[in-house]
């Protein structure tokens, strides 16, 4: 179940109705999920910005380097150009140059692109190594075109694509997606948020100290020293946000990862990548003119998307982590699901409100 | 009191002797409160990375810059060198320039200095307009020399220095102190915090929901709509860190800030400024030789300093709010300290861990 | 004499009428220059995007750091928020909070901004310590307002306003400027540069070695080994760009600082400020509606602009040489104009296009 | 032949024994060069930091992004963390994934890298499809390993490697090398520097205007208007430098290509990385003590270091021209090599010194 669905909402703003990055109009996301034998518990997740040729009509983006201890691809030319030219890639670490690979030559060979020379893939990565036999680099470039392909506006949560072998506060981790959508009088845009989570530090959920409590958590012990990860963070919007409002955006994901007890430790790579799905925000890769016009929110109206993107990481978190189911993977490692039971009486011990 | 007292203890680690930033060997914290008619409630706050020559003697440093509309004067000078060379200032924002110009003709009239042509005053604010007539720059010079000379360990919280007319999540927000204390296994480091709180959100008090309580949190009403403002946040360790370490632990304590439920508003100044105090890191403005040398921590064992800044924060944000008290000033505004009777109610029926 | 009327007009485009920054519709620029008695050389330039009210019709600009190494006053609210609210001043380096308190004072008491608590001062200086008694602080608040006061299209050029008592080469440096217009084919647009010289290197002038000829660069003998200092670079376009693109344009001024020799030494403070005077990219303080719309030249057609802005920076550091004359101040000590005679010859010599 | 070999010898500092990046101790650089057919004009070029296993043995390293618009893998690791772990590569935009991979099988596959789950390849580009067919992606994964096991301290220049392709100011470019060495004054030590160079404007050697002189230059006509492309700069030091001043250095050697007319276009993907060789300051992957000690140049001790790397890059650029040969590649394109007989005659026009 959800986290929502056990009464867990954090924040004061309302969802979307997928609750999903999906709420976001146009945005389509795509899993691979590769389990095979003992030892091969890895994935792909495609993050479609809209439906269309990405390269020739482009989204302005934003990226927010949190950690920069990971091996984000393409991250150089989005921050410099302001937007994003392919899908975004969700891989394990030693998998980055597969998923670009596919990536590029998913872009040259769309139609339209015949000419193109440069493409700039933007493939992340967290590294799941523990339950994942990594060093075997299992992931093929046909997986990730299937990720593409199989995107749609539903999100499968937990142990799929490129969260199949990660961990997160010791427990399985995965994919988790939640989204906000702002009251009229706050603009009535929409937020959304996916997350590859794979990190360490004292679980809180909504507040409770779930961590603390479990005796499970960074530092506690010898076995969970060593709790290093990573945590991708996708953000969609359809607010009308060009690359700079769309960084502060992504920098403000953080602050909901902090509410989950995340600490961004040496070893985490932690990265948020946004972008803005409004019609009239739209790159073309070859203008009709040397100048365009664009419609963009003014500086002082952007807080409550700040809000939005903070509340909806914290829940895209915690769904990653409440649909995530036990995992049993490389060299006979076992990580349990987050205890579900034991949360609820968690939350009954600390009156949480449902 | 402060939180602790009142069994409000974020985290798992534990806090130094005084629980504050002096207990980092050689800090001082001085303050100057100005409390004058109606309507001026403002002050300054001077933190001293030792108590010697600190330009001669200069100390690694970085600073985060969380969201930058704010005035800190100082940042690339310490963003580029890697070092602090002046007491650090807080103060309000239109006050920026006087702190300076004091903080110049401070170390210009050190001992030792005579020959000083060049001195890179770190002043930061926060912007206290709503109970103070800001726009009168009521801070004089000899105030912020003050503060300097009053620097001791004794750090006095709420309504003091440059805290005295600030506003927290539409409470009397002010100065907070926190520090923890790292395990030997961990390193036995100090990490300290001080901070200035000025901005809004949506309260948490150690995971309890407050603000969504009290109903009384940012957007939730037209009054709220513009509760914007700004953090300082001020990070001393003994740990051997470099610039590139101690920025990437002053970009932590946001999860800190994030975890009392501060959204990183488009107007809210979000500054951290780290430094440390180790002995053998010292810079000496005039070097004996060319190449001197350091010792460091690897980058692998810092994630507990990440996780201690964290805690820090987040208490010592808590400490400005519950030290601080009930505030009537510019235009007979009146900000009302954190209701403690309230609070404590809040505590039981979320059945809080004493 | 400027470069120009002796022939030395580096690049391949064209100057503007004045080649000015001031041929930028609407920049005004206006000095304040302090010589008295046997040790003060200093003073104060402003430059002034538009002529109404900037704070309440701000423009979009970028900062590009060349060496941080200075004390730029108000450079992270410019880069967060992406745009300029005050005059840009100029000034030492020990009078930046002067300037600072000057521009809060003037931009507090303009009409319109009766309501304004926060004012984002953007104050450069170059440290002229060696030919002024730059401890002695002798700049004062109306020295600033009367430098805004001055301002018109018309720029004195070398030991004027900010650039009284600079060094550059070992030569004596000051303000310069110098402008260039893109053919109507590549936009038509026109990119205008101000320096203030105080930085050292090997000059270099339109690609003559006059540095090694005069046998007087850095690091030749004693004296010249400390020839540190710092470039204070404004540029104005009317263009319309954006934040992000002003910013990139801002780092290609470094090539022509470069081109003059200059080496950005670790002492040389190198800051670059840009901005857009384009009517259609003002940014209201105030907006109408909370989405504005904005054109934007697109990417691809920014190249140009980068031609011209280093070749504008180029020729206003040869400018401020040019127009310098020699000065005696701070303990007697006397800097030369560069020798013009000689570099005539130097100009035979290597056969320098007339 | 080599510009010096041609009287050609920008600056005012000694070169080192090979006037090589392999100067500094202990640098290798290896080729594959891909001449195949009509249409394959590709190449890797590995860059070793030293001759051991580098993922055991770090060295701190500095990135600095002249201009983002290119696919550099690895550098916010390289950014966060301060050091490099992997050879460096060098190839065409559309083979980074290709030599990632290789890179990372390359690494995983050493001795004493058995547990190895994480590699951080550092693959920079530039783009030669204007004489290569570059969408058919002719640079398999053998190529770059054996472009790593060629590595020796021997440096072929111009059509080689990474650079058999590229097109530098509308002539024939390639790869290029060139170092100082500083006088035991100054510190004595070694900076080296290598170049892929693919990019335009309006080229200068040593300060003779060539590409004025030939009338080919950006923007002269429309067919130059789209003379985009890249250039990356490898820099290697034996000073003992932090990330933070390799950083630094870095960035210097932008001012290398403005001095020979490079302008940074919208297009051009320009990275410089510098590393030190300096046995004292590398970082080993598992550390003995969670405390090291590092030997660092004081920043006052930077700026010769800042001279010679802005020297070594110009004329390792022009090498890299001056090396290069006419080519004739993909749909039959062909691109001159610089015209040396016109360029010796233009170097008696103008006098240049011998």
């Amino acid at each position: 179940k959800r986290a929502r669905e056990l009464g867990i909402a954090p924040g004061v703003l309302t969802p979307g109705k997928l609750n999903s990055i999906t709420d976001v109009n146009g945005v389509l996301v795509g899993h691979t999920t590769l389990i095979k034998a003992d030892s091969i518990r890895t994935g792909v997740t495609a993050i479609l910005p809209h439906n269309g040729n990405v390269f020739q009509q482009k989204v302005p983006a934003g990226i927010f380097i949190g950690n920069g201890f990971g091996k984000l691809a393409g991250s150089t030319q989005v921050m410099e150009l302001g937007n994003i030219e392919s899908p975004i890639i969700l891989t394990n670490t030693l998998s980055v140059s597969t998923a670009m690979n596919a990536v590029v030559g998913y872009t040259l060979q769309q139609a339209g692109n015949e000419n193109v020379q440069s493409v700039n893939a933007l493939v992340g990565e967290t590294n799941d190594g523990w339950l994942n036999d990594i060093r075997g680099r299992h992931v093929q470039e046909q997986d990730v075109l299937n990720a593409i392909k199989n995107a749609g506006s539903n999100v499968t949560e937990g142990n799929a694509g490129a969260g199949t072998g990660t961990v997160c506060f010791g427990f399985k981790g995965g994919i988790g997606t939640a989204s906000r959508q702002l009251p009229k009088s706050l603009g009535g845009y929409t937020v959304g948020v996916l997350v590859q989570t794979n990190y360490g530090g004292v679980l809180q959920v909504d507040g409770i100290p779930v961590g603390e409590e479990l005796k499970k958590f960074s530092f506690s012990n010898q076995l969970l020293n060593n709790v290093d990860g990573s945590c991708m963070i996708v953000i969609a919007t359809d607010a009308p946000l060009d690359s700079r409002n769309l960084e502060r955006l992504a920098a403000r994901s953080m602050l909901g990862l902090g509410k989950t007890g995340g600490i961004a430790s040496n070893g985490s790579g932690d990265y948020a990548i946004a972008f803005s799905t409004h019609a009239g925000v739209r790159i073309p890769h070859q203008p009709d003119s040397t100048v365009f016009t664009m419609p963009l929110l003014h500086n002082d109206y952007t807080s409550p998307l700040f809000m939005a993107v903070i509340e909806a990481t914290e829940e895209a978190i915690l769904n990653s982590l409440f649909m995530a189911t036990t995992t049993t993977g490389y060299k006979g490692r076992k990580i349990e699901a987050l205890p579900v039971n034991t949360i609820k009486e968690l939350l009954k011990k600390y009156n949480h409100k449902p």
